[in-house]
């Protein structure tokens, strides 16, 4: 017996952090102390509002099945909010709820892409946009970033190219895993209007569009002609601490909307219910528990970027949003004779327990890349460990 | 600016049964009383020690991701209950959670089923087969059932016939929805042999494996040469009450679950990780919860039996297992002067607040298929209530 196993199988991707995450662990049974900046999982506590929610819904017995895209509540609560926050008109029919911001990225590519299609996407960027691309049979074509003043900027001349090249899709993850880049608004409103000339229609991953420690958040759903050619992804995770959860929604296109919450059906009929009336909680709430969330991220990135700094040969920008960092680490690796950003990585983790990715777990680097990046997540790692595990790290690096 | 949707949009269906679910919803707003057969929702409360172990794991922060297969515990223990109610041999290795028992299928279908590739599947039978085999591609082969003594039985001949036609993959629902069928050991024992002997490879759908009111429930995995050809859908959504909460896991030869984890880490991380722990307690802790379900399950089941039995030209077997009835109503209609059954259905609901489905929204009609079913899930309806609308179906058929 040969278990059957069809051929897109071979073309579907992982996220290879999983990988460092279990070399950590393995690490961690065997007595070493390891410090966690691998993962972008929180170890932060969902509010106690949306916790009590949850167990009142339950108890209320919202424990069958409710409506494929979503108790009618949340869709409108949450249509409300996307629309105040982003400055654009929305309605519950623009809402699909579903189970994860991560589920919108495949659900959008099989309702938008055909096999063949070419679909630009961002690398570095988070590996799933590459996977679900090939796995439903697109080609994906990548596009970079480059180091501005104050942080990454879009390699405008790769769209451009991947535009020319007859791409008719854009995944834009604007508040950047793991660049942690923030679109200034030039650069949005110039690639707005590069979509709207060309007729592209785009993914913006949004899941830290409220991970922000300065300034507004703007979505590229508000430009002129945008809204009607972007779906969003919206994720519960990040703001509420609820990545275990797995609540999210897409937001878009009324027609488009109602095509994904076809493959709704057909996948998992609804996302959990009670979970849905903990979310509502935490959407009509108060806002104390985002805003401790917040602020113990802010605490957590001023240190490790001025810690990460004081490295010699290491530069890190200080993102306005995320939780993550990209430190360019060229400076160290030459320092150390080290080529390979791999081997710079283990030696940190088996030296000193600091645990991190690399440029490689979010794509495969792009001709002409020289310069060398790890990539940090605070999400999930106290301020004094941070401070503990990164002295470690400079007493190896220096 | 035209929405792009793929051409692969055109080819997934739905569950036409919640067109019945809106069409009795708009009547009960409208001040009709409904009595709702319709929808195999539960109105059953989940039981106090599941609820309970769901609350407490949230507290003791069980709130960030888990490994996308399912937390180690739930993965070791299911393997253990399912290996000991199949009698097969199983480990954490042949276990990935999922959010419901439904996902199973579809990436059961996209690890398997090439593009073009035969699929032999149930009609009437769950909707979700033939949508995701022709979503994905493939093209379904129905087979059917017919009447017998004591109840419905496999068309061994149409199943002969679509493995000679090239199908090397069979969906095989015992227990079935809607027809309430359960294989007899003979039939069972020749399916085995035939895929054993023509290598066909097994989605083994078990959502109503629990779900028994008398006699030992049997996998085909157990038969010779199957455990390592079948993958087995299995649900806490029966068992335990909880249709709502969203946990499921497909059940099978490792290589394949790996593959499906794979699809798990692209479509949605992981399943929720507290509703986990709630779903260990359930497998661990006494058998009060589901007995209780059973006992509420199998007297619905009688009342509604012989109240069907007694309406003259109705023709209802009595199933062991699942919560559906699948009455003929060849006579009824006859008398009545009734051509099509969805006119039946639509008389009914609106003479009475009786709302059930028809053979209709299990599938397209097969050649040469004569007498006419309706279905009745009797999951989300009270006794009483049962035999209140039951008097009024009665009074407008007789």
């Amino acid at each position: 017996m040969t278990v059957p196993i069809a051929e897109r199988m071979s073309r579907i991707g992982t996220e290879t952090a999983f990988a460092v995450s279990l070399e950590a662990g393995t690490l961690a049974r065997q007595g070493k102390k390891i410090y966690p900046f691998h993962l972008g999982d929180m170890n932060i506590i969902t509010p106690q509002n949306v916790m009590d929610a949850a167990i009142d819904a339950m108890k209320k017995g919202k424990t069958g099945y409710c409506p494929t895209a979503g108790i009618p509540e949340l869709r409108e609560a949450l249509a409300k909010d996307i629309a105040a926050s982003h400055k654009i008109s929305l309605t519950s029919d623009n809402i699909t709820i579903q189970p994860g911001g991560k589920p919108t990225i495949g659900k959008f590519i099989m309702t938008a892409m055909n096999p063949g299609d070419k679909v630009l996407y961002p690398n570095p960027g988070y590996p799933i946009y590459e996977s679900q691309i090939e796995f439903h049979g697109g080609k994906g074509i990548p596009y970079g970033y480059k180091e501005a003043q104050n942080g990454f900027v879009l390699d405008m001349d790769a769209i451009y190219q991947g535009v020319k090249a007859g791409a008719k899709i854009l995944i834009y993850n604007n508040y950047q895993n793991p660049t942690g880049a923030s679109s200034p608004k030039a650069e949005m409103e110039e690639l707005a209007r590069l979509c709207v000339k060309s007729d592209i229609f785009v993914l913006a991953d949004e899941a830290y569009y409220d991970i922000r420690y300065g300034g507004e958040p703007v979505s590229i759903a508000s430009f002129p002609g945008m809204a009607e050619r972007t779906v969003m992804l919206y994720t519960f995770s990040k703001k509420f601490a609820m990545t275990g959860w797995r609540l999210g929604s897409a937001v878009g296109p009324a027609q488009f909307i109602e095509y994904i919450s076809k493959i709704n059906v057909n996948d998992e009929s609804c996302s959990n219910h009670f979970v849905q009336w903990a979310a509502l909680a935490g959407l009509k709430g108060s806002n104390e528990g985002p805003a401790i969330i917040l602020a113990t991220l802010k605490e957590r990135r001023d240190v490790l970027v001025d810690m990460l700094n004081a490295i010699p040969g290491v530069k890190c920008f200080r993102p306005e949003a995320t939780f993550y960092l990209f430190p360019n680490v060229t400076g160290v690796m030459k320092r150390k004779k080290i080529d390979n950003v791999e081997e710079l990585r283990k030696a940190c983790l088996y030296e000193t327990g600091v645990s991190f990715c690399t440029r490689r777990h979010f794509g495969r680097p792009l001709p002409g890349e020289t310069d060398q990046y790890i990539r940090f997540a605070y999400s999930g790692i106290d301020v004094d460990q941070i401070r503990e595990g990164m002295k470690k790290l400079t007493d190896f690096l220096k």
